[in-house]
């Protein structure tokens, strides 16, 4: 067996999401997802938030086990840097997302992925936040992702992993484009 | 001593954060924050982060100690579900920023919180990515966060508490404004 003879594994079952997306186009209201987490002040800047039930597939559904997470500021915030900032958790949560799209679209090309890092960083002027300046926005000026891909591919067919990776990425879509947040007390 | 004469103490350090907002009105340089995490494949649709280092205040800090974060996709969609989604991370974010934001208003306000508590829901049509309909957005439809708060305070007090919290987090801005992601490949 040579090394071409090798079935293609990144561990993604595309077949399967071939079949979800046939089937969803076919019954649209299957595809509506909510996606939730649970947030608890703990002192502070510091919360706790869970993770587990969501909805779709037209019915409720759970994670294998609930995830719990921290945010808090860092000491040189006066905080006590119980997790990590909120603001890490977008990235954390756009790194995950693009590299779970590299992998899928890796697999439907047939490339054997290796090994795939990413570095991911966000600026931010604070005096928005600090309400130093109200013409500083709050968020990010802007994130450079950083990817470094060892894979059975040119150089080309690696950079159009990516650019398909970002083309259906949630978070990358949640992070490049305005959505609506609505908040209530109850 | 009556009820009153306690002070308020929501464990935020208003007057440390009142003289970061005066010295970085003055030293503008100082404000600017760069907060990073790294990504490595796992396998299949699950990545691991971590969160460590950030720079600020002119230089190279560290948190407290390394976060680590596994992001994965539910077994609905033929994966391992090693860690929450990706998505769930922003919303996550979004809590614990919008959270922080309460506390710290509360102090300045002088309100003391007894229990703050948020859900929140992020809508989505997975048809957008998995590449089903174009015309179905990758991110949310839209995102409900509702707060649940016990405090010292009239509800008008403590819904201004939450507006004000929105007006001055990152989170928020991030998910309701467009920001700049550039993704390369080293």
């Amino acid at each position: 067996m040579t090394a071409t003879d090798v079935p293609v594994d990144n561990g993604v079952n595309v077949e399967a999401l071939l079949g979800a997306r046939d089937a969803l186009t076919a019954a649209p209201d299957a595809a509506k997802f909510d996606w939730r987490a649970t947030c608890e002040w703990q002192n502070g800047t510091h919360s706790s938030s869970t993770v587990e039930g969501f909805f779709g597939l037209g019915e409720e559904q759970r994670h294998r086990t609930r995830y719990s997470f921290d945010t808090d500021h860092p000491e040189i915030f006066a905080s006590a840097d119980n997790g990590a900032t909120p603001v890490e958790y977008v990235l954390v949560g756009l790194a995950g997302c693009l590299t779970a799209g590299v992998a899928a679209v890796a697999q439907n090309r047939e490339i054997q992925l290796r090994r795939v890092s990413a570095t991911i960083e966000g600026s931010m002027d604070v005096r928005g936040i600090l309400g130093a300046d109200t013409d500083v926005r709050n968020g990010f000026d802007g994130i450079k992702v950083t990817y470094d891909i060892d894979a059975d591919a040119t150089p080309a067919e690696i950079k159009a992993l990516v650019a398909q990776s970002q083309k259906r990425s949630a978070v990358y879509d949640i992070i490049t484009n305005p959505t609506d947040v609505r908040v209530e007390v109850r």
